[in-house]
Parts: structure tokens; sequence; C-alpha cells
């Protein structure tokens, strides 16, 4: 349910409705929209009455019903507004959201070695990347694949960021291991196969750190954004959704199906932010740039590019990985649709160190 | 197994090797591309001796097999030559290929009456299309669902073609309707249902219009190239492919699964033009624009967009319909994507009319 | 809508309750059960009232609206009551349905020749089947692989036929191919890839020959009902529902995923005979015992299983063919668990010879 | 790789060849079967030669690899021989495999209140269950929903277990809980969305109790037998396969497709037992009879089946829930189909008290 307050309402009138709320046990949670602020209540809401609620003041516009079943995920929990992430980077804050340019995340699958990695930041950063992607700890379908070099992995990334100020995205698939990868990590990644480790969710959902959830591999998007809602319901509002390519009948030639529709519809269905992934969507680098260009003209407020100094050589992944020279030329490719949809704002000095 | 002639070869020699070849038992067929004239071989090849051929004349550089069972269909086969469909239309000739602009095809999904054709027709026709779509025999999940107005409807067609000059497309649904459709027709649809009616393809493949092959709901990129081959192999060259959303786990918001990344894959397995029909493949009209600007962005030859006078009276598919006035607004949105990538030639002065 | 006669009603008087109701415009289609007889309409019957359709005579007990929207085809059209489908084979009449012992239908994919047809036509008799199946059109993915002997084939079958008494089942996928078909086939057989192909489905239920109706590679439950409900429309009530494997993400092992909980599904939805095709449904023969005895179990009405006489130099099909000898014991074990659900009148004499 | 010694080699010689393949930098896994001991090894074979291993000892028959990637749980790893898992259960040892009376497991969903789940307990034992099953610990789709009673839910499965006899499995979501939840559990179950948590797979792998794998939404057969690689790799060998249900294009009546399929699938890749959940696997519990009796005939090991003495008023999947009547009912019928295959011991006696 959602209060909506009038346009102009006083701040002490907003937080005596508040207050009066959380008298009827409501846990109100206050949304400022551009122009209007939103009151947000998740709880035992069914027995109440909207037209009482409306009597509390007469600044009050209007108390709807949310319909779906993710309450705080949905996009009429904001009355429409998008939220938007912003991840503090050394570089300074980074916004990902549906008002802002187009935030690149680019990296390696796994993080290998130093060198690689820190070579690797800096070409991804000079060509424009906002954020470093890069695997400690890695979820292979084999005991015996390379599992991530884990905890030591991390102090490679934060050698990364350290030379370049990239934001630093990686993933968690160990609840055990939070608090170390949480002193590296800008964003702390939850990947496809860990979707629906609600244990997980409800963890990531407890910390500060903004979260990245990928679509698990058959998740409907419906289930997807239940588990999204799981982190909002534990606290934390700082949600960016990945479709990362969804299990068909068909991997043949595209390892997965990159669903671009997806962003469409979460558009209408959510406020949350939205990256694709079109590298394990597709994985293929020659399918990366084609997908790439559509994710951006589809919508999309980031992109998630997996970039490797040595694909042929890559501990994992490596015929998904662009070299970083693929990748400038890309960043090239990608400016012309962003500035033409007017998300674009990564300066040609930087594209073309 | 293609021959690759030199660059220059006279066109005596290429006569003659074509000669000689036939006396062989093959049938060559000569594929004349920007630089090279290449002849394309397909029979009993797998006994030849690819250095016996390349004996026949010193003009021919290279002799190569398919390796791919689509054999003319194939990228290999024009030795990387991307092949052409031009339509005669009243308008004159229209060419769908990489190395064109965007042509755009829009219409309602079936013929009601001919108010409502050629009101649309006309529209579509100003906001700059290329072809008018429209059922004139509708295949339809139950018997009880209206069919189409059938051979009438095909009239109706005319009337819409004559006041506009525009291609027609519609679907084949009966060999039966061959004749009289293709009177009218000046592309003819295989749809979904029908990608793996082998009686059909060969069929239309025995015949000169151009035909648009719809993507099977649960066909491979495989099996879809596999379906085209049938229709080459009958005589046919000039097939056009048509994704149009797949069969997933997920239809609970978008009816189908968009595969734009079918795109870049057919790309680098097949010459043949590529459509995208979005309408379709979402199931929704608020999802068309982003899916239309997508699939430009991914390099699409072409569009095919379902218009309708007034969606909500539409006999089939309403949901899935722009009005003209939506259609007027998405093409200007299109030339937006269409122009930096150089695939669009739609002129101002018919998008404003 | 169906109108339920009271138990004993007087013919004469459900004669007169039709002719009453034809006069309102509809087509009733009496429906005789084992204590009731039930009157079917399907029309325009939204607008009528079933307390007026009560009132034409005090023998009706009830007038029920079918909610489904497969009309014939739902288990309310016969008011619960399974309907059987009687195949004439030379041998006599074959029922099938859901009070009758199971049908087993056996032999090669495609008519190789002569020999190969009436060979195994006698092993598969031997061993207790009832039918013959085998190809003489062949629905093929690709064009340059073997299409069947085409009507040359018919000719072996009714060889075959003549030889054994069988019934025999063979594919119609060209309607041009009705009249010499139907000649020879006990039953027309509607394969996965025509499923939706309407033209045809309407063809096969204009004339009189029972009609096997194989579920599309990814077709629902609800859209395979349809198209039973195409040929019942048009006048064919004998048709047979063929389950042969669904296309899902994984085929590495099994080709398709035979979906054997489509038995208790159809079993609530509709009154038509069931069959199982574990030899397409999983594409390897070693699969098939397990599945036929677990589609026994489950409850099917039919078998339909593939019988080559020498698999490894099949022309097509041959890894999900059983030799003869394999046949043999699988009738057997067939045997045991289909007396022990009292479906199985196979007698031990035919299996063993 | 796996040394396959020869019938009646001596058991110190058996010994000597594992110390001197230690001396190799090895772990042999002595594995005992019917006539033959198999040692399989798993590490750093891809150099090591075969022959020179055969020199060891004149008592090895043959060395041979094991070409799957799942080393330890392919039916290679023990030569052929199937594995069995035996669960101490206070009334004494329950065996589960291949060559063993098929393994009853039932329960609620979720264990509700202690009135309850002794109830169901006492009912479904009388039945002839060996195992009780009920979730403690609740993976559900909203964070709204019923998340399960936690730890106190443990304790009331304590007291169905001392009340009965029964062995006790119920589901693991959180490493955090393994310890608490072993003191109950006789098999830990890992639920379809955490089939690749490899976190918890390797947790559930480095302690004693059988584990209960079940297979993810969409998981493949193979990305399943991985899953199990890593709990054997972990050093626990004792892993029992559930089929669950897979996720597929058509959930309108059945929530899921069960895949029975999966059962001679695996039987010819792996080792291990095999179970079968029909009431997950379909959604509905009038499906479940058909589908249990069918995963009977194709030759499962173990059976797991919902049954809640209130299934209206359920916490969670309801629908899918037997009656302890109908339960009744149902091992009646499940004892027709697994006496004729040679695969029940449950006593009439306790069937009937």
């Amino acid at each position: 349910m959602i209060v909506v307050m009038k346009v102009g309402s006083p701040e002490p009138e907003v937080a005596r409705v508040c207050e009066e709320l959380k008298g009827w046990g409501l846990s109100p949670e206050k949304i400022v929209g551009r122009h209007k602020v939103v009151l947000g209540l998740v709880g035992e809401t069914v027995a109440l009455d909207p037209l009482q609620i409306q009597e509390i003041s007469p600044w009050i516009e209007e108390v709807l019903r949310v319909e779906k079943p993710y309450k705080r995920a949905s996009r009429e929990y904001r009355h429409g507004e998008p939220s938007e992430v912003i991840v503090n980077t050394p570089a300074g804050p980074v916004p990902v959201g549906e008002h802002h340019a187009i935030a690149v995340v680019a990296g390696p699958c796994s993080v290998e070695n130093e060198e690689m990695i820190v070579e690797t930041a800096k070409r991804v950063k000079a060509a424009g990347a906002h954020f470093l992607r890069g695997g400690a700890f890695k979820p292979r379908t084999s005991p015996y694949a390379f599992q991530g070099h884990g905890e030591s992995a991390l102090s490679l990334l934060q050698a990364a960021k350290d030379a370049t100020g990239l934001g630093i995205i990686t993933e968690l698939m160990d609840a055990a291991d939070l608090d170390a990868l949480a002193e590296v990590a800008d964003v702390i990644q939850v990947g496809a196969r860990n979707m629906q480790n609600f244990s997980l969710l409800k963890k990531v959902g407890a910390q500060d750190k903004p979260v990245l959830l990928k679509r698990g591999m058959s998740a409907t998007i419906e289930e997807w954004l239940m588990a999204a809602e799981y982190i909002l319901a534990a606290g934390n509002p700082n949600v960016i959704l990945c479709e990362r390519g969804i299990r068909t009948f068909d991997s043949k030639y595209a390892r997965n199906t990159l669903d671009l529709a997806a962003i469409p519809v979460l558009r209408t269905l959510t406020h949350l932010p939205i990256m694709i992934d079109p590298s394990h969507g597709t994985g293929k680098w020659e399918y990366v740039p084609a997908m790439a260009k559509a994710a951006i003209a589809a919508g999309t407020d980031s992109l998630m590019i997996e970039v490797h100094p040595n694909p042929a050589k890559a501990l994992s992944d490596g015929p998904q990985s662009l070299t970083p020279d693929r990748f400038d030329l890309l960043m090239q490719e990608l400016a012309v649709i962003g500035k033409v949809v007017g998300r674009w704002d990564i300066q040609p000095a930087m594209a073309t160190v």
C-alpha cells in the first residue's frame, strides 16, 4: 500500500503522518520522487481501509494498494518513479538508473593474477568503463575446474581498484565470505545459480553495499522480482537487476538466449535499474557487439561485458571475452547508439587514450 | 561444394566450367558476388575430388566443401557474400538485405474489410513503410475463432495495393490457395506453425515469388535454416528469414521471447536476409518500440510491425497492434537509430505527411 | 453446451428433442454413454438459456455449459464418459480407449522395401501387435535426406497388411495424398510438425478414417486439444492423441522429454483415447522399455513402438528402433504390467510364436 | 581412472596396490562390488600410463579411464556396479538402491505443529513409508510467505521420529543450520533451487549424513551429476538423486514436467540411487498416483510423496498433497506394481493397520 502526499506537503506533516502510521503497527518507507513524496507501507495491510488512512491528513492525495506480489520492487511502490542506485567508487559516485547515462562494467570472468587484472582494469578504464568485474569465487559446473583464487583474489581486485579508481563488482557465493568481499567490492554480485538462494539474499539484504542480482537461468520475470524483494525486504534498497541469458531449447550457437525484451517488461513492472550482460547472454564474443548495441537501443541502464587480455588462455569463459582492443572498438560503436538515445556521457578523450 | 573463380574470370570461361560440371552430373548455380563469381554445387559431391575439379580451368581459384547441412543457405555457399531479395512492388523494386536500407513491413494481423485495410495501408505508406502485411487466411488455435476472410480478402489487399503502391505480404496456409494468393502477394509468407510443413515448403520453392519464412515456435536456428534449404533446393533463391519470438518457460508478460541474438548468429551462418517481427515476438504493443529499435541496432535487414486502426476492436492480435499514430511516432524513433547505423533511407517528407 | 437425458429416456423422445434443437438452429450430436444419453451442442450457444432448453422435455435431466475452449474434445462434452475409437482392420475391429485393453502399434520409421516391411509386420504380429506403423511419406529436417518412398511404399504397406491382417497407421503430409493413403491406411497419422497445419486438420476431419494426432514438439496440452477440436469440428469423431516427447532444454541423452504426466492430465480434460510413443519420445531404444512400462502404469490406452529388422542400417531413426527380438522380450515385460492393471489381452500363444 | 582387480584378489595385495598408488600421489578409493574389487582414482591422472599401473600387480585385471566429466558419480567408476545408500533410522538401516526394494518417503511440505507432524508420521508409517519428510526451513518464492518454523520445527521432527521410528528427511538451506539439522535428519536434502549452490554442496559433502540432491528446475542431467560430484569429491559417497519435475513451456495443468525418462538415462550414466517426487513433479495430487506407479514401472529406487492431514489448510503446497486416506489407497496400488517388478517388501499388515 502506498500513501501519496500532495505536491508541496510540509516536511513536518509528512513526518507526522509517518509517526501516526507507525502507531498503527506499520513501517512506512519514505520515497522522495521528483515531484511528490510517497510513503510505502508493507506489512499487514490487507485489513486496512484506505479511506481511514486518508483521514490522517489533508495533505494525503491518495492511498493506493500495490497489487503486485513484489511490493517494494514494483513500480507502483514508487508511484511510477524509477529508483537509482548510487555506487561509491574511488573516482566518485556512479549512479545507475533510468534517468542516468549508461554505466559500463567490464573485466575478466575471473581474477587470474595481479598483472592481468591490473592491466585489464587500466585498459577498460581507458576505454570508459565505470566498473571492473572479476571473479574471486567462481561457480563452476565441475568441482575439478578452476574455482577462483578466493580471498587472495580480493586483494588483487583492491590493487586494480587502487590503480584505476574503478568501482569493483564481484560475486559472493558463500555468506561466510561476505565481510572480506565487502571490504573490496563496491557492488556485491549474486550469481544466476544463487538467485533463489534465499539465505544468501537475506544476508546481502541486511548489509549496505549495493547488490547486483543476476537472473536465474530459468527464472521467470516474476520470480526474479520476488528474489529482489527478498533483498529489499531485508532493508537494502540498492538492487540492480542483471539479465544474462536464459535457458531455452537451442544452445548450439548462442549458449543462452539473451532476453532483451526483459528491458521493456521490467520497465513497466519495477523501478529498479537494469543491467544487460551480453557476454554470458550469448557465450560468444562475436555476438557481443550486436547485443550490446541492441541493449542500449532497448533502454538498458548499464552493460556488463567480459574483457580478457588473452581470451585464448583464459581460465574460464574465454570464448565470450573480448580483447581490450576489441573492447575499445566496441565502446566507440556503443557511443554512437548511446549518444542518439541521450544515455552516453563517456568522454571521447577517455575512449581514445 | 563451391568453385571460386578468380577475379576477372572471362564470362565464356565461367560458362565453360559450368558446362563441364554439368557433364559430371552436377547442377552448378552461378553466384555473382561483388568481386568474384562463385559456382555452387549441390548433389553427389561426396565422392568428388576438389583437386580434380581445380584442373578444369586455370581461372578456378579454389574449390571448397560446404560443411554445413544447409548447403545453399550457408554463408559459405556464397563465399561470405550476403544475398539480397529484390521484391517487385508497384512503387518499384525494394531490395532486402545486409547491404541495403531497412525494409519496413506494416499492417494489421488480418484483413477485416476494405475500409480498414485501405486506410491502414495509406497510413503506413505515409509513415514510410515499404510493404503492407495483412492476413487473408489466418492460422488460429481455435476452429471457432475468426479464420480470416480467405479469397475475398485477397481482393481487398489488391485494392490496398492499388491505392498505395505498397508491396503485399500475406500468409499461405494451403497449397491449394497458392495461385490465387500469388496473384496479389509480392512476398508469400510461410507462418511459424508451417515452418516444417515440408510439402508446403517444396511448393513455395517451386514458384517465383519471394518467400518470407517465419521461424517455428521452438525451431532451432539449424532447423530453420534447413527449412529455408527446402525452398532453395526446390529452385527459389529468394527467401527472407523472419524471427517472431520463440517459446520459453515464461509467457506471463511477453507472450514469446524475441530472440534478437538470432541476428548476429544468422549473420555468421547464412547469406539470407533477416526480418524481425517484434509484434508477435512480444505480444504487447507497449514492448514493440524498444524491441524494434534494438533489432535495428543489432543489424536486422527489415522489420514487420502490426498496425491496426482500432486495436481494441481487432478481430485478432489486438493487444500487439500499434495505432497508426503510434506507428508514426515509432518510425521517427526508428529513423534516429537507423540513420546512425547507416541503414535508413526513408524520407522525412514521407514520415511527416 | 450439453443436454443430459435421464436414464431410460425413450428413444423417440430423444429423437424429438434433437429435432426441436435443430429447429433452434443447433446441430445436436447424440452421444450414447454407458448409462445415459447426452446431446452435445456446439454453435451459437452463448445466448441460449439452459432453463429454456430444459423445458423442451421432462426427460431432460440437466443442461450444462462446456467451459473449456475445446468443446467437443472436452470430457464434459461426453458428461465424463471416455470415447473409444474402433478401428476396422482385416483381423477385425480393434477398439482403442480407456475401457479397453492396450492397443499396440509397432513397426519401422519408414517403409524401406517389401521384404523388410512384410518381415517386420510378421514379427510384430507374432509378438502381439495390433497395428503396423511405417512411413511412406517422411518429414525430414533436411531436403537431402531420404524422404520416404511415397506412393510406392503404400502398396508395400498393403502387402504387409495382406500378409498379416494388421491394421495400418501411416503419416499424411500433404492433403493431395489423402485419397491414395486412405485406401491403405486404417488410421491416418498427422505428425508433430503438422499439428497446427490447420488446413490439413480440416481435411482429415472431413473424411472417415480415424486420425492419430501427434503432439507438436512444443505444443501445450491446450493447443493439442484445440488441434483435435479442428478434426472433431470438421465431422470426424475418431481421434487418438499421441504424446511423442516434447522439446526442453536438455536433449543430450534423451532426444526429447517424454511427457508421461500428459496421461493423467488428458484423462481429466478429454474423453479422447491416448497413445504414447516412447521411441520418438526418448530417441534411444535403450530407454524404450522403461518408458513403455511406465506408460502402461500411468494409464495409456495404446503404445507406438519402433521396430526395425536391422536398426544399424535403417534409413531413418535407427538409434530408437528395437530389433524384433528385443520387441518380443519387451512385449513379455509389458504383459506383466499390463495384466496387473487389467489392460492386457494379448494371448501368450501369440507372444511366443 | 579405475583399476579393476581380478576375482579373488587377496586382501593384502589389494592393500599393497593402494599403498603403491598413494605413493604416486593418488588417492585410491576402494569399491567392493558383488564380484570384484575396483580402485577408483581421481586426481592428476591425465599423464598416467595405464600400462604402467597394470605392472604394479599381476592381480590387476585392467586399468580403464573414466571418460565422463562426473568421475566418481559415473557408472564406470564402479565398473557398472550400482551403489547403495544405507540410511540409519531408529527402526534399523534402510537401504536405497537398484538392488533393493523401493524406499518410500512421505509427509507434509512443511512442519506446521507437533500434532500434525506426529499424526502424519503415524499414518504414513502405518501405510508402510520408511521415511518422514517435512520442511523446517522452506524456500519460498515470496519473502512474505511462510518460511518454515526453522529450528523449532526440528524438535517437532524429532518428536515424530521418536513416536514412529521413521527416518527423517528435511531440507538444508543455510550451511549455518547444518549442525542443528544433522542432529535430527537422517538424510539431508539439498533443494532444487540450491542444486548449484556449490558452497552448500561442498559443506554437505564434508559431513557424514546421506544427502538427497534434488534436480534443479532447468538442470541438465549432466549438470545434476556434476552437482552430485561436488558432494562425492568432498568425501561423502552417500548421495541420492531426486527428480522433481523440470520447467518447460507448459505449466497450465501440471506445474512442472516430471522427467521420468531420467530414470533409464541415469541408470546408464551413474551408480547413484534414484528417487522420484511426483508431488512437486506435477503440482496436483490428482496426478500423483499415475506418476508414482509409472515411476516404479520405470525402475525408480524410491519415491517421495507429499501427505498432509488437511491439504486445504496446508501452509504450503496444499494442492499437491494427498490426504492420509488417499495415501493408504495409493500404497495399495503401488504394491501391485511394485510386487510384479520385484521391488516391494512392505508387509500387507502394515498397509492395512
